[in-house]
């Protein structure tokens, strides 16, 4: 009853955001990604559309049914996901953005970020471990000896082993600065690590021979708090004296039942019960906290990445459902027959909202991943260093939108299938349990909040947010010079810009001032706000490219007026609601702050 | 792992809603309630909660986990739901609010659905079927006649056979107008039906010998649309010539897997398909969707009521787990051990949201059942008929606001579990699924919406919300009596019911200006801002309630600091957002009414 019939993303979609808004042409000119073109670009993408759809989407639901078991001490996964992880491998998107000195194509993040997309939202459970081997093998290269890059990167970046992120322990959660897994020298250049963690992904499984933790702990004697912590490549199976993998004293100390992502396994690792886990030191001792960053900002930016992935498929269903699905007729009708309910405009309405936030989710993710290669390859210092304030007053943002607003989609593409989306013979429901896991895990919301304003907005006097000041008043003068129809947005998105401005100033005011806690008070509220102003400048992006292509009657008139009408619903919908959101920001509202634990 | 600590709700807050808030004490001066007093009416709250927090709570879990199956055409339920359903019936709720002339005990309505969101707060699935009993009873006891209430409805009310409301059609869904179920008279006074029924909540088990269905169908030659609707019983069983039960051509033709309210099994019932199910006409042919709508009222009041209990339970859980876990520091302090994550302000405010929604929503659904007992016992007809408009008026609400702002309450107990409630291992999961439901079944949120703008608001010239707004100004002079610290709420209150008093009016005049559809465009957003000014008007009444009590320092101040402290937040965080909507609501927006199929 499922729908393979779901695109999961709509290609022209795509290809607009992609060359149109995002402008991914341009980055060819740079030399890092000379050797690339739309064709390459275009190639890249149109087998990770095949595979997404093909059998990534065709097996979804059976790994939802059917997660990972715990028998005799190891993991075994569904049958059918060693096949698919030799598929995606077969994509060589390990290494894609990586650069040819370790066997990357260095592929633009922002064409990246797409074809990956398609995966997420196929199967997004089994396209993790792959970008597991991503995220570790990465860490590695940019922190480790040339020896752990032989001995770990490598056979991560070849995906004969999979990788994991070891941060949380079961006493602390988010507190990183309680762990305490402990590592302890022993004059060969390894440690004994021992300690215990929790919600590891691809902690175990049979897919792979081994698998390399990326493990923070603590070397005996550090600093307390995150100061004191380091960075250890941990592979279940370590070389022994012959050269042959023996156990590294590894073990899975047991399972947690995940609602979703379900293809992959959640673990509690037990590291160094029986005293014999070794662990090689990634970089230098204390440092672990900040290598981890690197990786902990990608995986962000990935939770994202998968978070508008599985909005859009549930988008996608629901449209489907709601152009093929008779039942009643338009207000005011009389007789006649049944008709699709997407002519009713309450189901309209549930689309365009998931529609805007779908979108509006990639474009963020999309903008964010260009950045990203900025960061790292634009032609002068500068350049880089502006395209890298930007990712990182972002970074919050493309965690947590789409997160946030998309479990709201998601359950609004339940909501279009009325009764039948709240069974399993549909898929909604399951990209709803998917869906709920990103507004918590690599930093849930609230942490995201205090990042974005305790962190990036207010360092540096506020550079960063007058660096994207300038990025949405091009983008207004670009609205404005596509034609005047879309005036009317310009000018909410200006007095949008204007208000978070302004309150942000009142704000750092209030922190220099010695009310941090006031300042802070309700961070979740400014994070809300700034994600309204930016979401709201990616639509008007959108429009502005829209309105040009339209004007030149490129042959895909309908997606160009959705994207119109979609952007003038964001515009004209969310952005009034930063008023509302900046005056509690900025107010004496402390209900919360000032609840006594004892009056619940 | 999972808390059987949970006390579900606060007996304390309820005791405080019930009597302070609601008074229910003075409905035992009306006639018809002259034979309680709160003896009798905390005797019943006392067996409700016993057996809530004890064997229901207890086995909530495992009837989750293990749902219905469906063998050799027949369902066979948990085998503990037995017990379960004769410990339920135990209670003698089926009947309580009912009359001694059909064994019931005329208890108030307040009462009652104080009484029954324990049962549901405990396990939803469980209590639904006792539920069933009294809504099906119910409409046989109003509508039916003698031979029928002797052979349906006293059976019912025993407990003895379970009943089913069968309305909906996999055709048509909502649009009951478009049903095709057909009754043929056969001259002997019993019709022979034929249809299928889907979404049939207990349609077959095997608690009890027999299953009465409630189905709406046509009788031949009926008009066609809604005016053309019968309502039948159709027992699964019925009696043979010798008296003994024989089988009524009723089938089970499939089962809906459900991702939530699983105890419950809801069904595809086929009737009539070898041409043999007799159906017994209910009051008058063609009348049948004016009666089905006493018992959907009670069903949609019923929904509010099991969101509002499913949002409790979760939202003490989670209090529960921010008392006992530690996690962290607060901002800005220096070292010292970890603290239990309540003392982190942004788990205070998702603990205060949930708070705010969950016992907003039950002094809502307290509200709405006081209307209930006056417009049924009220002593004078003007009385009883001001009751009922308040009544009619304020059901939409009651049913949609619980369960919208319910799913996000839950799924904010899901949060402050963080990876822990993310898995199966932890309540909230299954919480947040049961409450998914309650934006769709007995109506979607779309369709309250309608209701609400469309019928309840604008019928007798607006009548209805004039009688609204002279309920709310009493409460404003009550919370102005109660002490000048109520006062920035109360000019809150004032400023709001202004709001929705001038938009009502402006659409008003749209919707006389034939601007139907204009009037109606918003009208998910119209019920969204009545929703916050009627739960802000419950809030305040709480308010005021909680401030004479704290004056009189009787001793459960910490009750009252939060009651104060939860109203604060609400009237000062949710009140703003009425000018949005208002904004919104009278704007010429119509970007989704605009959005054509084919630009999605």
């Amino acid at each position: 009853m499922a729908g393979l019939d779901n695109p999961l993303f709509d290609d022209r979609e795509i290809d607009f955001q992609l060359y149109d808004v995002h402008r991914a042409g341009e980055l060819t000119k740079l030399p890092a990604f000379a050797e690339h073109s739309r064709e390459t670009f275009d190639m890249v993408l149109g087998e990770a559309r095949k595979l997404a759809r093909g059998a990534l989407f065709a097996t979804y639901r059976e790994l939802d049914a059917q997660p990972p078991v715990f028998e005799a001490g190891r993991i075994r996964v569904h049958p059918k996901m060693r096949e698919l992880f030799h598929k995606l491998l077969g994509l060589g998107l390990i290494t894609a953005p990586r650069g040819p000195e370790v066997g990357g194509q260095r592929l633009p993040i922002v064409i990246d970020s797409a074809a990956q997309a398609y995966l997420c939202a196929a199967n997004l459970g089994a396209a993790s471990f792959v970008i597991l081997c991503r995220g570790t093998g990465h860490l590695i290269e940019a922190y480790g000896s040339e020896a752990l890059k032989r001995d770990f990167m490598e056979p991560l970046y070849r995906g004969e082993w999979t990788g994991t992120m070891a941060l949380t322990e079961p006493h602390a959660g988010s507190s990183l600065a309680d762990l305490t897994t402990s590592a302890r020298p022993t004059g060969d250049g390894t440690y004994r690590v021992r300690g215990s963690k929790i919600f590891i992904s691809g902690g175990d499984h049979d897919l792979t021979e081994n698998i390399v933790h990326l493990v923070l702990a603590r070397i005996e004697g550090a600093p307390p708090g995150t100061k004191g912590i380091s960075l250890f490549a941990i592979p279940r199976l370590r070389r022994g004296a012959d050269g042959k993998l023996v156990p590294n004293d590894v073990a899975v100390a047991g399972m947690v039942h995940k609602i979703g992502w379900r293809a992959l396994p959640s673990l509690i690792m037990s590291f160094g019960e029986g005293d014999d886990c070794h662990g090689w030191l990634v970089g230098e001792p204390n440092q672990g906290l900040s290598y981890m960053f690197q990786m902990m900002n990608e995986a962000r930016i990935a939770v994202g990445l998968a978070a508008t992935a599985t909005t859009s498929a549930a988008y996608h269903e629901a449209l489907a459902y709601a152009r093929t699905r008779t039942q009643g007729r338009p207000l005011g009708a009389r007789g006649g027959g049944q008709v699709p309910i997407i002519e009713h405009a309450d189901v309209r309405r549930m689309l365009l909202r998931q529609k805007a936030i779908a979108e509006g989710s990639m474009s963020l993710v999309l903008v964010t991943a260009r950045y990203a290669d900025l960061a790292a390859h634009a032609t002068t210092p500068e350049e880089r260093e502006r395209a890298q304030t930007l990712l990182d007053l972002l970074t919050p943002i493309t965690k947590s939108f789409p997160a946030e607003k998309g479990f709201e989609a998601t359950a609004l593409a339940v909501q279009v299938h009325g009764g039948y989306g709240y069974s399993s013979e549909y898929l909604p429901e399951a990209w709803l349990r998917d869906q709920k896991l990103n507004t918590i895990h690599e930093g849930t919301t609230g942490i995201q909040s205090m990042d974005l304003l305790g962190r990036k907005v207010m360092a540096k006097g506020g550079a960063a947010l007058q660096l994207l000041s300038s990025e949405i008043q091009a983008t207004m003068i670009e609205a404005r010079e596509a034609g005047s129809e879309l005036e009317e947005l310009v000018q909410a998105m200006g007095r949008a810009l204007e208000r978070v401005a302004e309150t942000t100033m009142r704000l750092g005011a209030m922190g220099m001032g010695g009310q941090a806690e006031a300042m802070m008070r309700h961070s979740v509220d400014y994070l809300e706000m700034a994600s309204a102003l930016v979401v709201g400048w990616q639509w008007l992006k959108q429009a502005a490219a829209a309105q040009v292509k339209a004007k030149r009657a490129s042959g895909a008139q309908d997606l160009y007026d959705g994207k119109l009408q979609a952007a003038r619903y964001f515009l004209r919908t969310e952005l009034p609601r930063i008023d509302y959101l900046a005056e509690l920001c900025t107010s004496a509202e402390d209900s919360y702050a000032a609840m006594r634990p004892e009056w619940f």
